[in-house]
C-alpha cells in the first residue's frame, strides 16, 4: 500500500552540536535500511527546503506509523500524509 | 530533472456529457503518450481526490511547462510544484 | 485498517430536484450497504454543518477509495482523509 | 452527547525529562480513567503525527472542558472540538 | 447548555425574488420562534456583514443542529460554532 | 455600543511561577472591576481553550481599547474583535 | 469614533450593463454624500485592485453599519473593519 | 506617493526592560520626527492590538523602504504594505 | 521606481469565443505597447499556471494603477503587488 | 533556466553579535559570487522586509538547490520557489 509523505525538518538552533550531528547520522542509517527492507521506495529532496518527498510501499497504515515513528529525526518534522492508489491512465496498468 | 507536481481535477458540471467524456479520454491518451516518452515516471491517484500526484523528468521547466499546458484537462487543473533533487540519504546514491 | 474521514457537502442549487432526491437516496442506500459490510463502522453528522465524519474499516488504502468513489454523492464532496492507527493510551489495548 | 475531539500534542523540548516523564505517564492514567467512566468512549493516534481523534460522550459541554482541562497534558495541546449528532445514514438508526 | 454560532449569509443573486422574500421573512419568523422558546437568548449583527453572532442556550448538541437545520436560510448559510462554559471570570458565578 | 471581543491566552511557560500567579488574580479582579462597571455584559469559556467570547457594552472605540490594554494578561492575549449592531430578527425590538 | 474599512468589489459578470453602470453612478453618488457629511474623511485606491481603504468617523458602531448597508454596491463587497483609537506617537496629540 | 502601512509590534519579553524603554522611546522619537517632515501624514492604534495604521507619503518606494528601516522597532515589527493612488469616488477630485 | 506584479488569469468559461479571442490579442498588444515604454522590463510565465511575473518600471504608484487597470484582461486577473528597491547585495550597486 | 525566488530572512535575536555580523558578511560575499557566475541575475529588496525576490538563472534544478543550500543565512531563510518560462507576450520573443 502506498502512501506519499513530505517531511518538513526544522532542528532546534540550540540542539547540542554532538546531539545534532548523532542525530542525523542515526537518521541516514534509519532511512537506508528502512530503504533495503523496499518500504521506502522513493525518497526525494525539495530543492531550496529541508525537507523531503517520499513514498512508502507499506502492509498497513499501522506499518508507516510504526516507521515514521522510529526515525530519529521525527519529534523536529513536520509530516504530511496522503494515501495513494493506483491511477487509471499510469502506463503500468494499461 | 525531477518536478514534483499535484494536479487537482475539478470540470464543470455544465460541461457537455459528451465533450467531457471526449476530453477525458484524450487527456488519458495523451498522459500515456508522456509516460511512453519516459518525462512522466510516476502518476498516483490520491485517495478519495480527483487528484494525481505525479513525477515528471525533463529536459527543462519550459519543457514541464509545454507537457502540462499541453494536456486536455489543463484548463480544469490547480497544478502545484515543486522542483526535486537527489536526497543524501536515497539508498540510490550511496 | 483505520481511516478518519471526513465528508462536507455541497450539492448544487440548480441541480434537477428529482436527480437530487434520486442522488441522496442513492447515498442513503449505498452509505447502508457499506456499513452492513462491515467497512464503515461510525458515521456521525456535525452538528450544523451538511457534513459527515466516519471511521472506514478498509483492507486497504485502495478499497477506501473504491466504496469513496462509489458514493453517489462524491462528485459534490470535498473529502479529507486521515489514516489512524492504535492509540497506546486506549482502554482495549491495555 | 457526543464530541468529536482532535488534540495535537507540542511537549515543550526543555521540559525536564522526569517531569515529562511523569507527565505522560498521568496523562495516561487519566485518559484510562476517563475511559473506563465511559465518557471518551475513542481514541486513535493519527498516523505519523503526536496527535490523537476521539470522540467523548458527555452530559454537557461543561462536562467536555472539565474533562479536558483536567489532562495532565492539557497546557501543551491545541485542542480541536465538533459536537456531533446522529447521521439520518447510520445503520444503527434504520 | 450554550453554543457561540456565527452564521454568515449568502444568498445567491439569481433566486427568484419572491422566493428570497419568502424566505427572508420565514427565518425572521423562525427566528422569533426560537428566540420566545428562550433557545436563542442573543442575536447580534456584525457590523458591514450579512452575519449573525449568536448565543444558543439549548437541551444537547442534537437539540441545536435540529434548530439550525430548521432556518430557511440554512442552504445560503456557513455556520461555526463553538460549545461555551462558564468562565471562572464571570461576575454571576463569584 | 456592542463589541464582541475574543481573547486567547498564552502565558509564556518560563513566566515565574508567583509572577503567573499575580497575573492571573489582577486579571481577574480587574475583569470582575470591568464587569461591575456594566462594560462587560457577558464573558464566557470557550469548551476545551484557554480563550473567552466576551461581549462589551462601551462609550467609543476608544474606551475599549483602554479596557483591552488596561487587562494584566494583555501582553499574552491575541485579540480579535468585532463590532456588533442590533439584529433586525431580535425579539427584543420587534 | 473612527473605523478602517477596507473594501472589495467584485460586480458579477453577468450583471445587466445598464444595471450596472446605473449602480455604480448611484454608488459613487452615495459615497459623495458620505463624505460631504464629514463622516468618510477618506477613501483611497489600492492600487491594481477594484478595492478602497478608507477611514470612517462615525457617532457609534450602529451608524457605521447603516452607511456601509446603505451603499448600492453592499452586496458585491466583502467588508473587513477594525476600530482605530488616537495613537500615543501621533504627532497630533503631543 | 501614499503607502498604507500596517505595522504588528511583537517585542520579545526576555530584552531587557532598559533596552526597551530606551527602543521604545526612540520609535516615539523617530516617528514623531518623519510626522514632521510631513511623510507620515497618518498613524492611528488599531483597537486592542499593538499595532498601528499608517498612511505615508513619500517621494518613492526607497524612500518608504529607508523610512520604515530607520524605525527602532523594526526587528520586532511585521509590516503589510499597499499602494495608494487616488479615489475616483474621493470628494477631494470632483 | 520598482515594483513586483504576479498576475494570475481566469477568463470565464462562457466568455464568447470571440470575445476571449479578441481580447487576449488586445491584451497582448497592450503588454508589447507597455514593454516598448521602458515600463514594463521583465514579463516570465509561471510554470504550469495560467500566470505572470513581472517586474513594472514606473513614475510612481498611480502610473502602475494606470497601466494594470488598462489591462483588457484585469477583470479576469487576481493581482498582487510587491513595491522593489535595491538590494545592498546587489552586484551592481558595489 | 530561470527560477523566481523569495527568501524572508529571520536571524535569531540570540545569535551572537560576531556570529551573525560574520555570518552577513559572509552572505554578502557568496551573494557577490554567485552574482558574478552569472547565476543570478536579478536580486530585489522588497520594500518593508528583511526579505529579496530574486531571479536564478541555473542548468537545472539540482544546480539551484545548491547554489541555495551553499548560502551562509540558509538556515535562518523561508524559501519560496517558482520554475519560470518566456512569456508568450515578451516583447524579446516577438
Amino acid at each position: 500500500m502506498l502512501f506519499h509523505v513530505r517531511m518538513d525538518v526544522a532542528i532546534p538552533r540550540d540542539l547540542d552540536p554532538d546531539v545534532r550531528a548523532e542525530t542525523v547520522a542515526k537518521e541516514k542509517a534509519r532511512a537506508l535500511e528502512i530503504q533495503r527492507s523496499g518500504r521506502w521506495p522513493h525518497i526525494w529532496r525539495v530543492v531550496g527546503q529541508y525537507s523531503n518527498i517520499s513514498i512508502f510501499d507499506v502492509e498497513s497504515a499501522d506499518d508507516l506509523h510504526e516507521l515514521l515513528w522510529s526515525l530519529p529525526l521525527f519529534p523536529f518534522m513536520t509530516i504530511t500524509i496522503a494515501p495513494l492508489t493506483t491511477h487509471p491512465s499510469d502506463l503500468a496498468v494499461q
